[in-house]
C-alpha cells in the first residue's frame, strides 16, 4: 500500500492509501480508481503527486516524486484487472466509473534504517565518541534514483 | 514514524521519514530537525505539508493536513529532547543546528481497513451479491477530523 499525496484546491496537501497494482515497463506505477473521486479532480488540476511507502517494521521507507494522470483506457483496464478489485467495483472491469491513474516516476528515494537495536546502539555510541552525527552511509542507508 | 511530504522550489512533492516525538497540547506535531535540511528550506517557502503513518500489519492509515513552521527555541528543544537523539545531534540538545519543525494540524484524515481476509472476502462477496461498492461504513471505516 501506498500513501498518494495530492495537492487540492486550496493548496492543502492530502493522502491517502493506495494499492499499488504493479510496476509499468514505462518508469510508472499504476492504479485503477474511481473516476469520481476526490484525487482525480486533484491531479487533474495540478499533476504533482507523491508516493510514499513505510515499513515500520523493517525500517524501509520510500519516496516516489512523479506526475499523475487520470484517464480511461478499457484494454489496460483489462490487463490491470484482478477480481478482488470487485469489491470496489461491483460491475466489474468494465464499470464507467473505473479510471486508470498513473503516475510517471520523476525521482525516487528510500530510507534503509536497520532496525536493530544494537544497530540504533552502535550509531548512539558513535555519535557520542565521535562527535559526528547518524549519515546516510552505513549505519542510515539513503539512496535517491531518477529515470533516465 | 511519519512520512513528511513537503513541496520543493520546483513544486515537486517529496516525503520523508521522520520520528514523531509527541503530540502537543496545542494541535500540533512536533519533530527535531537540522536547520540546514532540505525540509526547513521547504517549508519555509511553502509551509503546506502532509503527515502519513501507514501501518500495513493491522491496516490502519493516517493523513494529517497541516502548515509546518521550523524555529529555534532552547527551552521547547530541552523539552523535547530525548537521549537517543544524540545519534543526529552529537552535541546534544545545545546543537546550534537543531530545530523545531513544528506542524499545526488542519485537517487528519483515518483509513482503518480490516485486514482479515475473512472481512475481504465478505467485502468481495457483497459487492458482487448486492452490486454496491464498498463504502467507508462498516468494511472500510474512514473519518475526518478538523480542529475546533
Amino acid at each position: 500500500m501506498a500513501m498518494l499525496t495530492t495537492t487540492d484546491e486550496h493548496g492543502s496537501l492530502h493522502s491517502r492509501p493506495m494499492a499499488t497494482i504493479k510496476p509499468g515497463k514505462d518508469e510508472a506505477l499504476y492504479f485503477l480508481t474511481d473516476a469520481n473521486s476526490a484525487k482525480v479532480y486533484e491531479v487533474k488540476k495540478d499533476s504533482q503527486v507523491n508516493l510514499s511507502y513505510s515499513d515500520s517494521g523493517s525500517n524501509v521507507y520510500v519516496s516516489v516524486s512523479g506526475k499523475a494522470n487520470a484517464y480511461r483506457d478499457q484494454a489496460q483496464i483489462d490487463e490491470l484487472w484482478s477480481e478482488p478489485m470487485r469489491a470496489w467495483f461491483p460491475q466489474g472491469q468494465n464499470d464507467p466509473n473505473i479510471n486508470i491513474l498513473k503516475v510517471t516516476i520523476e525521482k525516487g528515494e528510500y530510507w534503509d534504517t536497520p532496525s536493530s537495536l544494537i544497530t540504533q546502539a552502535y550509531a548512539y555510541v558513535r555519535a557520542v565518541v565521535t562527535g559526528e552525527p547518524s549519515k546516510d552511509d552505513d549505519v542510515n542507508q539513503h539512496a535517491q534514483v531518477q529515470p533516465k
